[in-house]
Order: C-alpha cells, then structure tokens, then sequence
C-alpha cells in the first residue's frame, strides 16, 4: 500500500490547499477510475460526450463560470499556456511575461522558440507588477520584433499580488497584443470572469485550485481565438490538433466535475478567505514575521520573511531542517523542508480555528527557540 | 453522483480492456486523489520524488521494463509522440507513419508542422503494414526531404497486427531514420523490449494497457536521444522543456506505480491471451463473422466483418442499434452503438467463461434474428 503520510495533517502548502477533493469527487473518482471509463458513449470528441455530462460541462457550465465564449479542459495551466502560444508562435517573434510569472510560462515559451521580454516587479518587499511597466515592456519589444502574446500571473504563485489586470489588459489592446492571463490560483478559489477583465484567454488549474485531481487545467477565450487556437485537423476533420484530437480522457475530468457545484459556491465565499489570509498575516508580524508582496494582502497564498527563524536555523539541532520538523510535530505540511527565512504558504479552505492553530504553532516555535 | 452504467458490464472495449484498475491501484485513487498530493515532498522535478516512489519507478522500474535506457512518464501515447516529434522537427521536414497509424500520430506530425508520408497497408481482409513497403516509403521520401522521424503502431488499434517491427526497425536504420514504436496496445499486455526491436523510442498508454486511470503515458527512449527530448531550459537548469517542468503530476501515476506489479506478471501469460483471442475468432467465424487482419490472430484487438449483422440491421426494429442493444440486454459494453458490419472487440483479461459467454452472445442474437 503507497500511503501518503502527510494526509492527516493541516495542509498549507499553496499547491495544495485549492485541490482538495469533495466528498462527491472522492466518488467520482472510484465510480470513472478505470482507464479511457468515461469513453463509454464518445463518438469522436472528448467535448461532445454527453454520458457522463462532458458535453454541458465543456460547452455550457464552464464558459459561463470563465466568462469566456469557448472552453476547453487540457492537462493543466502549463499546457493550456503551450498551446496558445504554439498556435500563435512565429520565428522570431516575442512573447511578454510578467516577472513573476511561473517558471512553467517560460517553459512553453522556450518549447515554442519565442523570444521572451519580461515586465520586471517593483522589487523587495512588494514585488508588485505594475500596468505602466507593461507599456514600458510593450513598446520596447514591439521596436524589436513581433509581440504574439502577452501573459499575466494572476496572481502570481510567489507572493499572491493581484496586479491591476483590467488596466494591463487595456494597455495590451492599444499594443494590439493578446494577453493571456494565467489565473491557477484564482479560478475555482476568487470571483473571476475573462469578459470583466476584457483579456483574450485565461487560464485555471483544477488541481491547485478547483477542489480536483490532477493534473486538469482548463482555458477559456474570446470566440476570435478558437479558430485559430483549436483548429481542426485537415486530415481528421471534428479533432482539433493542440488537442492532440481528445486532452483529460480520464478520471481528473470526473473529479473536477463532481466537485464544480461546489467550487462555483465557494467562490461567493472569497471575503472570508482574505479576511483569514489578513488576520494570519498580522499574527505572523506580531511574531516580526514579515509578509512581503500586496499590502494589505488580498490572496490566501502569502510569502513571508522571517530573519528571526533564519537565525535560529543557524544554532538550531535540526538546522534549516527545525522549522519543517517543527511544524510535522504538529502535524502541519506545506513548508517546504530546509526553508526557514523565506517561504509560502496559503490559508485556503482552513476553519478559523485552523487559522488559528497553525498562526499559534508559529508562535510556538519562536518561543520555544528564542527562550534557549 | 455521477453514476457509470456500465461499470458492472462485460467489457470488450479494446480501449478499457487493459486499462481496468488493480485493487491496489484503487486504493491508491483515494489515497493520492488530492490534486498536488504527490507533490509533498518534491524538490524541484518529479522524476526525483522518492516519497511516493516515484524515483524509484521512473528511473529504475520503468526503463527496464521497457528495455529502454532512459524513460518518462507523459501525459498519454499521443503526447509522447508530440514531444519525441516536436524534438526532432525541422522546417519543411518529413516523417514517415504506417497506414494503420492511430489518427494521433497525424494530429502529433500535423501540430509539428510536418509533413506526412504514409507506408500503405495490404489492404482488405489483412490490412498488413509490410516491411519492404517501409524501404519503398523511405527511399521515397528521404529523395523528397529529410525524413526526421518514423513510426511504426505495433499493434495497431484497428485490427490488432504486429509487423515485423525488427526487420522495419533495421531498415530505419539503414536508411539512418530514427523508428519511434507506438505500442500502446503492447506494453503491459505484451511481452516487450526496446532493446530486442532494436528501434530508437517505446511509447506505451497506462490508461489502454497498463491497468492505470488516465490520461498517462510512457516513454522510453535510448540514451543518445536523451539530450535532444529531454534538453533542459536555458534559464531553469533541472527542467525539462518538453515536459514543461513535470507531467503528470497527479494520481494516474499512483495508479501506474500501484498496478505496476500486477502489470509486469501479468505480460508472462501473454500465451493464454493469445489463446483466448484466437478461440473467440474462431468461434466468431463459426457464425460466418469474419475476422480480418493477421490470421492466426497474435494479438486480443481483433476486427470483425459481419455481413449478416449488417443484413439485420438493415430490418431489425433498433435498425444500425439492434446490436448495441442487444449486447447491452446481455450486459456486455464495448460495441460502439450504430455498428454492425465491422467492428473491433477485444477479449484482454476475459475468464475463459466470459470469452464463451460474449460468443453465445454473438451466438444467440444471430441465430434469434435470422430465426424471425
């Protein structure tokens, strides 16, 4: 038996906190397990199977909740970001990231030969990227060469900023440049609709945010898109080619389903989870842990610096191991093992009481070491 | 609750026959369901996660399984192809498939923006891809442009053939072409090593072959071309660009690992598949259903012709569905509804009961409607 040690446990690690299975994706999981079981009725295209309710899934229930014209369920963010950009690749042409854009956005770009610009953040300790910057970025990259694609982290898997998307994509469309913008950590957890924002594409993950297995992404755009980014094949004319004909056939597909009721409820319900990400935040400064990135914070995911944990990690026993060991004591997972001045975590979907728990372990902690 | 009708049917889906999950694998699906679970304790890449043992499994089980030097797991044999394909693309390149090539090599090729030379098959009733027709095909086309890339289904998941893949594989070579071997429908069911076809990739399919819940993949390759598919981003050292970081990080690789035991004994009783496919083409034939493609049958995917069905339909009150529903009255799935004259079975991992229960199904529903 594989067993997963850490299952018990108050989980804060930011990939984490948003994938966690609904009881009714727990079902669906044993129910469509086997491999290709949702095929059962297919007649071609993974988009029109109707039994299961892929077909309202894909073309009603899911556009309407990106606030997009046309959706498609794909691997994940990362390839649903490889394969706009390789529909819209050129030689020599460039691609726009944000400085804090995932690592896995320069991946497709270097997958897809683009050269890449990059809007760099306002540095320590915000890390902000700003909408100016983006027109600073634009106008310099479109003097060298032709810009296909802008993207925007939304926010961004470090510090949890929520730059001012509207605004960059206003600056975009006066570039005439499409941007895409890469929300894994907001689909499924905040409010969020592609024709408010008014950009081209955007991007969400259902295993880091949309209570599903993984790995599922999904990807929605403006109806000008789809003809160019799921262009059919000319020799199997109903498959799309950055498709590969047919993305999640299997079992992810069934959980992110079995668990969007859900997800679309507790969306309504992002207040509160800022309202818990702020109180943590200001209990972690009372313990002159310091949280970087948008303040006040406006995302459960939250990056702190903590110069005193750094300098007990020097004198402790376990060294930079103390916090990690620290925290499983108290069966807590999600910081990464060595860290200590410098980590994420995420308060996502933890009661007040949890909250709670885990701002007091901190306290705890720094107690403990701080009185040897 | 998303209910799956069919789940207590008798399958002869060639696409889920190998693709039913282990005991074991199931229990990974709960254990491992939480998006990112797997991702616990990762450093940086997945391939070198040891808890779960995933290290393990992809650097040590999968290659010799697979009789490969270096192996990944992808998200599906489709993706794996792309990934080999968009690695040695070029401008203007070409790449030559067998004609009972799965409608995804097209699509991969098609997304690669290359060009497609087919080697025909024998046609009616065997549709055989010979190995000659491969050096006619490649003395062709290497006289048109570069030939990058050759692949060759083995089977293919039409009519069950195995070619001679050793004898194609050597002529690859003497034309310097490097032969990719799509086994989706061979590794995990059948008996299978890179080393001993002597070709230059392996892909196989969890969710088709590997008792694995989908969407997953495998790819083994020999050491040389480790460098050119698995280069490494210039800016993130340790990520590989065609896996844009990691692939399948969730759990359809717990239930790949899970049923991996199960998996590699259960290619030993290849013999009695083999048998039990042949004792079902014969008695198929016995009712004047034909079986087509090689013959003896080497292989559990085999296609009918039933020109009696068809003569059915063409009066039966379901018209083209009277099979579909008379088979679903029988509780056995796996006829795509609407067929009658060619269809594609496969009795993988049948009892030897089961196998005699489908043919006195077949058996039954003739005999009842040629009666009236």
């Amino acid at each position: 038996m594989l067993e997963r040690k850490t299952k018990n446990f108050i989980n804060i690690d930011p990939i984490q906190t948003g994938g966690r299975l609904t009881e009714e994706a727990k079902k669906a999981l044993l129910e469509w397990g086997d491999g290709y079981s949702i095929c059962d009725f297919c007649q071609g295209k993974l988009e029109e199977i109707k039994n299961p309710p892929i077909y309202n899934f894909i073309n009603e229930e899911l556009p309407k909740f990106l606030g997009c014209d046309v959706a498609r369920v794909v691997h994940g963010a990362r390839e649903a970001k490889f394969m706009v950009m390789h529909s819209l690749a050129k030689k020599d042409a460039w691609i726009v990231l944000d400085g804090n854009a995932h690592y896995t956005s320069y991946l497709a770009a270097e997958r897809c030969k683009l050269n890449v610009a990059e809007v760099p953040n306002t540095g320590y300790p915000e890390f902000k990227i700003k909408a100016e910057k983006y027109a600073e970025v634009l106008d310099e990259t479109t003097k060298k060469g032709e810009v296909v694609l802008a993207v925007l982290t939304y926010p961004d898997g470090n510090y949890g900023n929520l730059p001012d998307v509207k605004r960059i994509a206003k600056i975009c469309k006066d570039y005439d440049v499409p941007l895409l913008v890469n929300a894994a950590y907001a689909v499924g957890r905040m409010p969020i609709k592609l024709k408010e924002i008014n950009a081209d594409f955007i991007v969400g993950s259902g295993h880091k945010s949309m209570a599903s297995t993984g790995p599922i992404g999904v990807l929605g755009m403006k109806e000008e898109w789809a003809e160019i980014v799921l262009r059919k094949s000319k020799k199997y004319k109903n498959k799309e080619i950055e498709l590969l004909g047919c993305s999640v056939r299997g079992v992810p597909l069934m959980t992110l389903i079995a668990s969007f009721p859900h997800v679309k409820e507790r969306v309504k319900k992002w207040d509160e989870e800022v309202k818990k990400a702020r109180y943590f935040a200001s209990k972690m400064e009372e313990l002159e842990i310091k949280q970087l990135g948008d303040k006040p914070h406006n995302h459960d995911l939250m990056f702190f610096h903590a110069e005193n944990l750094y300098e007990i990690s020097k004198k402790a026993k376990k060294g930079r191991y103390f916090l990690y060991h620290e925290l499983k004591r108290k069966k807590i997972h999600g910081i990464k093992p060595g860290l200590t001045r410098y980590f994420k975590l995420s308060t996502y979907g933890l009661s007040w009481n949890e909250v709670d728990y885990v701002a007091n372990a901190f306290k705890e902690i720094v107690e403990k070491y701080q009185l040897n």
